[in-house]
């Protein structure tokens, strides 16, 4: 994927929605989730010896980005002779595509390499389709979970943006109100898994966030994305295309947390996560380079037969498409379907042609802060 | 449903596929899980005191033929001061619709009384998408598993059938593959179930089969529906509609046990099964008559304003093309998807008209063999 340098048709990427769409365009996050490989298998090695494993990956939409280090971590297991069954519990909201999920797993989709509940003996793949924020299995029950660019989706909007499509750009008083939200939200994330986990258990999670230098998803040095994103949708609403309540409705249903707030629970030894037996093990910060710059950076210039700037164009704007459009579809759903699709295509061209007319600066670098969290035994 | 008299629209009928379409269209499965009801509460009253309480639903499709039952089971459970947590997981195809299933269970869709996973506490809902010949959960794990109507489906078929299109009307050689498919299968089955179980442990199974009168689903007495189902599919081919290939492909994936072939891993002490600790519990076969044929002969006549022939027929058919017609759009394949709906259109469209000229004897009464089993202790 990283290595893609095909042009992608924008019909052609829409249509691929639901089907393998989400994993298959992010090649990043999937970058990302590699890299914890070794922290999941470091954590799991030191769980305690329960007769049977019980794993869960939070907010795993199709699974795919995620598959490649479970089937390593899995494989390892069975390989130092741990032959304890596992069962692994993959969760999201109720509408997500589970199906491709469960075709994946048992190998009739995608790499089959990576298909570990058939690859190997004494994997049982379950789903759950209850949002993170409650509790999703019995107590104790959980060996370790894991969770990778999912929780910063907050439980609810605390309201509408009027300035800005994401809170990262909002006025302080909106920011003030997503920040409560989503501290209240990672309460009860965290209540959960604590009340989830068996004692000695641990709890991993790879987050957006917004790291000790200010920087975060599409915001690492170079054009910020979410600026870019609020300057064409606010550019329709200033040439009519939409209504300025379309504009407002537009708002990311997400809160992009400091370390300081991710720790903040684990810093008060009376806080109710605290309380619950929920110890910090270790936190950090990760940048990861966006892979389709990368590529197009790697790659000749397209007077050489390699690539120009509306190849790195027609690649970069469908990862930030494929969990951004909702966003904007879901403004215009007063509109019949075809008009508000129209719409949103001109939205994503505007964007395509300005990185197309000067690609310098253009990325999506993901940044995570990570958190290792152990339940006291 | 049961005495819903509206006419349907067969096209508003196909609209409605994977939306809740099969459980709202089976209400007769319902009432036979209704049945169900007390012989669970029984057995899950007798399995061992476990911390928390495991349970299964096999092959449960989008979960609403059963809710009512869990949700009536688990609320006793908690009025009886039981307050053991517990997990239920659904299992079916990965292909199945199980964002409908957690809607459902979280109250978003269907009768909210019957959201036992939001209106109880502790109760957590998982789903499974392997098949359920296949281990799906960890060893010991499981207090009480329940299947109904799901597991007459072999997991292959051993051959296409030449002059019929089900099991119940093949040649003695065709039934013979078939039989020997589904000992297999249920071979797999039970020993699939005796590792999950805990011991004490129980497996009731509620399956389609044939009864020791020799009835079976649709065939009780009356116009024996599979005949009526291979007669206008074999009219089809006698009139050049579809091809002969075309007629011979259409061959349900299911075998309908005897009692005798249900009983036989049980009989046998040193079959796999007995020696893997199942034992049987008790057996029986259950006649529930088709509730839109009561719904009909219940009604006023059409000249007092009650059902016609033609309505009672548009309220049977879709009942039996919601788990029919994938069978013979299958078999036409290999044609255009508009001209393969307009054929399967055409059969059903024969099959009513038959019912409508003559409604004498049509009914889709269900056929139970259920089976209790227990893993010893």
């Amino acid at each position: 994927m990283t290595g893609s340098k095909t042009g992608l048709n924008p019909a052609a990427v829409l249509s691929m929605v639901g089907q393998g769409y989400y994993s298959e365009r992010t090649a990043g996050a999937r970058n990302v989730i590699n890299t914890a490989t070794e922290m999941v298998r470091d954590a799991l090695a030191t769980t305690p010896a329960t007769d049977r494993i019980r794993l869960a990956d939070y907010g795993a939409a199709d699974g795919g980005t995620s598959r490649t280090m479970w089937s390593i971590v899995l494989t390892e297991l069975r390989n130092n002779g741990d032959n304890r069954q596992v069962e692994m519990i993959y969760t999201d909201l109720a509408s997500n595509d589970f199906s491709t999920l469960f075709r994946m797993m048992q190998g009739f989709d995608g790499d089959p390499a990576d298909a570990y509940q058939k690859n190997l003996d004494g994997v049982f793949v379950h789903g759950c389709g209850t949002g993170f924020h409650d509790q999703l299995m019995a107590d104790n029950s959980l060996n370790l979970g894991f969770s990778a660019t999912a929780m910063h989706y907050v439980s609810s909007k605390p309201c509408e943006l009027t300035s800005h499509v994401h809170m990262v750009g909002a006025t302080l008083d909106e920011q003030s109100a997503f920040r409560q939200q989503a501290a209240q939200d990672l309460e009860r994330i965290l209540l959960a898994r604590a009340a989830e986990l068996v004692p000695g258990g641990r709890f991993i999670c790879f987050n957006f966030g917004i790291d000790d230098d200010g920087r975060f998803l599409g915001n690492t040095g170079g054009v910020h994305m979410f600026n870019t994103f609020d300057k064409h949708w606010r550019g329709l609403r200033d040439k009519g295309r939409i209504s300025a309540e379309e504009y407002t409705r537009a708002t990311f249903t997400q809160h992009y947390r400091t370390m300081d707030e991710f720790l903040a629970p684990f810093n008060d030894p009376q806080s109710a996560v605290s309380q619950a037996g929920l110890v910090l093990k270790s936190s950090k910060s990760v940048l990861t380079p966006c892979p389709y710059r990368a590529a197009y950076d790697a790659s000749l210039g397209a007077a050489e037969g390699g690539m120009s700037a509306r190849d790195f164009a027609k690649t970069l704007i469908p990862t930030m498409r494929s969990w951004s459009e909702t966003v904007f579809t879901t403004a215009l759903d007063q509109r019949p379907k075809d008009e508000a699709m129209a719409i949103v295509d001109e939205f994503y061209q505007a964007y395509e042609d300005e990185v197309a007319a000067n690609p310098d600066g253009h990325a999506m670098d993901y940044v995570h802060l990570v958190i290792d969290v152990e339940k006291s035994a």
